[in-house]
């Protein structure tokens, strides 16, 4: 196990290899999660591990959470205080064919790996963005879950290099939904929208959190809706969110607009950065 | 490496794991074949190469068919003379992120598995089957490509047991795609009809050997077309296909039809066992 290559357990036993007859490579059969490490805690485990329950529900994948539980505590355990965990479950190895057999073990990955390096002044200062090409296809039935279908993201990611931090993604009917690894809030008129996740998009615990916590305890009025590529221009404020990077403003958005960080974003940014000291800029 | 486990070669070497960083696994970024095998011989080959080397470049993974053509013949070399071969090929193992890196190289699995145990009946007597609820998403940019993301499959096969041997799966539209494993064929007045793959489905080696070149042989006229559920029932005949099974006429789709094995379907049987024993009742 060398650390340059990171930490990596599978079902609780130090390793970094899988079976090749795994049915999370065969088909994507599994969910996954990314959770940020800081000073040796796991920022709203209690999210993402009931997102990983969730999720597993709906694949039919029998999780025990107080097993994926013991597996994070024995990596962090061993690995450094800070960086990023993440939490693959799989079905299992499979026979030939997409059937599933419910008895048939989950498998678990659970590795670690170096914090983030994203630049402070995307936080302070903001992102630049486009508009993808490729779009989300409608799948109400795993509309909100991570899964491990992901090729939409991937090839959506290819439609740039380095001249944008983020790329936004639209259904087919042409609705902002998210960003490749990001959700998306807009602030106008004194209150908060973010895009409604019920055909397609991954409902990020960052979001959750904002939403169920944060912005409520703020007292800051937040509604999901759906929103025309259109509108974002009449926007007052926007930023994109994760449980890794925090709150980054988003300042550009090409062939849409421009924006300035504003007081709204910033106020909600401070109160995560009070609560996670980790996502201050 | 046990036989019982099957023969599996990673990258040339024997082997049975693959990294847990693969990006197979991560995101589903990856293709995937099924070859039957019979007499030491795998059948449609040249198609099956063609079309993951034509996937591997719609995702972007740098695959040359001679290294896969060596792995195949490795592992020929060792396994039995009878089965199923799959080849996975993956954009190998990634940093964290949706981000590709071009000079990634690729992980190429390939595994030996036993020939299917498909009852002689399915061939002769024809099979049931259902119309799955799981729609198939518009994703006209990897229609036709058999890539990694099949929860839409997966999902599907969950909603029968053993009562039926296939679900038909129709698009968010309601045009009728494919079977869960198959591609469908259907006969009225004369000539064969198959659903169209523009938006969605996956084009099947054993579909494309039937329209390019068993049955412009035998001159039976096919074309491509948009079926409706509805249609169906007005069909003379049905059969679902693919490279492993062959072909089975459809004798009963719950809630739709009956039919009988009729003269068209059987000369297309007769006509691909005269060219490949393996697939004779």
């Amino acid at each position: 196990m060398s650390a340059v290559e990171g930490f990596c357990l599978v079902n609780g036993q130090w390793s970094d290899v899988i079976p090749a007859r795994d049915r999370g490579l065969a088909y994507g059969h599994g969910i996954f999660e990314t959770i940020r490490l800081s000073d040796g805690k796991l920022l709203m485990s209690e999210l993402h591990l009931e997102r990983l329950k969730r999720g597993a529900e709906r694949l039919s994948i029998p999780v025990d959470s107080t097993i994926v539980q013991s597996y994070l505590e024995m990596l962090l355990s061993r690995c450094p205080d800070h960086g990023v965990v993440k939490v693959i479950c799989t079905a299992g190895e499979g026979a030939r064919g997409y059937r599933t057999y419910p008895q048939t073990p989950p498998n678990f990955i659970v590795h670690w790996g170096p914090p983030p390096d994203y630049p402070n002044h995307w936080v302070t200062e903001g992102i630049s963005a486009m508009v993808c090409e490729q779009r989300l296809a409608s799948f109400p039935r795993l509309a909100g879950i991570k899964h491990l279908n992901r090729l939409e993201q991937v090839l959506a990611r290819m439609e740039w290099q380095d001249q944008f931090q983020e790329g936004l993604m639209r259904d087919n009917e042409g609705h902002i939904i998210e960003g490749t690894m990001t959700n998306l809030f807009c602030f106008r008129d004194g209150g908060w929208l973010t895009p409604s996740l019920k055909s397609c998009g991954v409902a990020g615990v960052m979001r959750q959190y904002l939403m169920d916590k944060l912005m409520p305890a703020m007292n800051c009025p937040v509604r999901e809706s759906q929103l025309s590529l259109e509108s974002l221009s009449g926007m007052e404020e926007l930023f994109v969110c994760n449980s890794i990077a925090g709150i980054w403003p988003v300042r550009h958005i090409a062939d849409v607009g421009q924006w300035k960080p504003g007081k709204a974003t910033k106020a909600v940014s401070s109160a995560l950065s009070e609560n996670f000291a980790c996502f201050s800029a």
